[in-house]
Formats: structure tokens, C-alpha cells, sequence
């Protein structure tokens, strides 16, 4: 659902469309961090973002639809690693934004609002249209679509610095499902050296490079 | 809670205390894969096991210490990574019975009843008593007790196949955190192929082998 399908389309060329739309999944991952996914309510979320309960579910017509809007919300913020020049140094800035938000109570709370079985489908649905959900050759439902998310392997690539084999799919998912278990199973902070030693990993085990460039770490 | 300092006490020497708390927790993991966290109901774990409800709640009094417990069991059982003579291997051993857990419903219901807020506190309790919470140096509640999982990485060390500096406790959680967000978040099969790159990764990251010992892969 966009707001371009939506009655919103009639608003066009007015800024309060966007700006509803920020404020209600603002107030959704506010929401999930007090009440968990269990407690979420559509009133409390209208009241919170101070927009009509009626403009919450013109676009967003069930509490599942809301949950899988915020979290795509945070796909996007998290599609544009940054490119700062070397393997580390992009994997240690698309792991930073996920690390800070699985370290704080309101990112804890979307986490499980996404495993929780009644959002799953839903997430599962954006996933697979953002093509993120397999690999490519493994049942992709997106057509050879490239998410953005792995402009960082294309640049590694062409510095020589991408081991051939390597998914980068697969090694962006590793880094997110350790963050996940350092938050989520083992409750300690996922910042810090902590993700240092798991960029590390990760890197060491995508990257080209000659024992001369992995010395033992101190 | 184990069954010494409960009133099963008196049935010593009967093997019917260890077939009851074998019994109940399948029931549990059973129960979990049909209902999720939210309909667990001790009566029906009680009927599912063939044994008396007292029996159950004398041994585990909340829903909270019976997926706890039925958790623990699991834990049990991926603590003998078996010795194949190298790294590789072993983490390919280590991870695959996971990866078997969460490719079948039941497993992914206990993974899921493990994200709940009601079950966290406890399993962090249970992750911490195990030393696997913290890694050395970093809180750990243990007192320095080596879990037995970290056994594959002493191995490994005595083999030079060991990079120095690598957590081998942040690197099991690792290939789980990748093997969870794979089957909970992706909704795909952890096993086979992927599961085959996702040790290729890991272990080269952790590796000290030159780059003779690591083509490319294919």
C-alpha cells in the first residue's frame, strides 16, 4: 500500500499527507517499545501521532498493515549504506543504525512485533518485493530487481576486495541475525567492540584479502 | 529447578521421574508448534504427556519455567559439537541440528515463545548460569566455567586453525543468529546450500588459513 493508491492521492501538492504518515509509524514503534505487538492499538496510535483514528485506518486498515508500514520505514533508512572506501569500513556503517536501534527498548519491540506469527506474513510479502527474501537463483520473487542494499559487494567488487562466492544477501542477513540474538536472545548491548569483532568477522570472512592484511587481532 | 530439590525427590531410583520430564517436554515443544507461546496451556501439555497436571506444575509452577526448561533440553543437545578433525567441520556439525530445528515448525515456535517478553527473563537467566551470555571479560556471571560448545575452538587452536583474537562464543551466536533470521525473518530453509556459505563464511572468518587454503568458491 502506497499513499499514492490511497484516498490520500486526493491531498496531493499538500505537505500534511507525508507528514500524517511520519507521525503515525513515529508513533507505531513508540506504541510497540510501551505496549508490545499484543497491546498495540490503533486508538492510542491516532492519539499519539494527533491524527484522526479515520486516517490511520484509510491507509492502514489492520494492525498488521501498520506494524509492516513502520518496518518498512526502517528498511528504507537502512538501504543507503554510505561509501566510506573500504569493505569495513561500509559493513561497519550498515551494521551501526541496526545496532543502534535493536539497542534500545522501541527497536527490541519492532523486532518482535516482526517475528510475532500474525505480522510474519506481511513481512515476508515486503521482503520478497524488496528482494531480499532469497538469493538470487533460489526462488527470487523480484525478477533480478537489485536492492539497494548491496551497492557496497558492487563497489568491493570493483576494488578487488570481494571474495568470488560470497552472497551478499546472505552476509548482510548474518550481520543483522547476530544483532538480533546479541539483543533479543543474549540482552546485551550489540554497539561498541562487540560490533567491531562481528564486523570484523564477517568482513574477514568476505574479503579477498592476503594474510598480510588480517594480521591476529589484539 | 531440577528434579533434586523438588518433591520428586522421593521417587528416587523410580526411572518414571526422567520419563515424565522427557515426556512433558516434547509435550511442551509440541504444543508450542500447535498453539504459539500465547495458547499454551498447561492442561493440554499435561494430556498431551500422559501425566497427572499436579506433576507438571510441581516440577515447573509457571508456563515461563516449562518453555524454559523445554528450551534447556535443547540447549543440551547442542553441546556436544562432535570432534571431525577440522574447523570447518566442526561448526558445520555445530550448526546443522539447529538449522534441522528451525527448518521444522515446532522449532520455530520455540524460537518464537524464546523472543517473548514473558519467557526473556528467564532464558537470559538460563543463557547467563551456561556462560554463554558475555564473553569473557565482558560481565560474564560464570565465574570463568567453559561452556562446553567452545570446545571445537580449543581444538582448533591446538591445530593452528584458530585466528587469533576471534570470540568463539560470538561466533556460534553468530551462525545461530544468522540460522534464526533466516527461518523466522526470511521464512526460508536454513539448511543445505545455504546453510554449507553461511559456515564458508564464518569459518574463514575465524580462520588463520592462508589464501591457497581459501579459492574461491564456486
Amino acid at each position: 500500500m502506497t499513499a499514492d493508491s490511497s484516498p490520500a492521492r486526493r491531498d496531493a501538492g499538500r505537505p500534511r499527507g507525508a507528514t500524517v504518515v511520519a507521525a503515525v509509524l513515529r508513533a507505531v514503534r513508540a506504541e510497540l517499545a510501551d505496549h508490545g505487538y499484543e497491546g498495540l492499538s490503533v486508538e492510542r496510535v491516532a492519539r499519539r501521532a494527533e491524527v484522526n483514528k479515520t486516517s490511520v485506518y484509510r491507509r492502514w486498515p489492520t494492525r498488521e498493515a501498520l506494524v509492516a508500514a513502520a518496518m518498512e520505514g526502517l528498511l528504507d533508512d537502512f538501504g543507503d549504506a554510505p561509501d566510506t572506501g573500504t569493505l569495513r569500513g561500509d559493513l561497519h556503517a550498515l551494521a551501526s543504525p541496526i545496532a543502534d536501534l535493536a539497542a534500545q527498548p522501541e527497536g527490541v519491540a519492532l523486532l518482535r512485533a516482526a517475528l510475532s506469527p500474525a505480522t510474519g506474513s506481511d513481512l515476508a510479502l515486503l521482503a520478497a518485493r524488496r528482494g531480499e527474501a532469497a538469493p538470487p537463483g533460489e526462488g527470487s520473487a523480484t525478477g533480478g530487481r537489485q536492492p539497494p542494499r548491496v551497492a557496497f559487494a558492487e563497489r568491493a567488487r570493483a576494488r578487488g576486495e570481494w571474495r568470488a562466492g560470497v552472497d551478499p544477501h546472505q552476509l548482510v542477513f548474518t550481520l543483522v541475525g547476530a544483532i538480533i540474538h546479541r539483543a533479543l536472545f543474549e540482552r546485551a548491548d550489540p554497539r561498541g567492540g562487540w560490533l567491531d569483532r562481528l564486523v570484523d568477522l564477517v568482513h574477514d570472512g568476505a574479503s579477498s584479502g592476503s594474510p598480510a592484511d588480517r594480521p591476529p587481532r589484539p
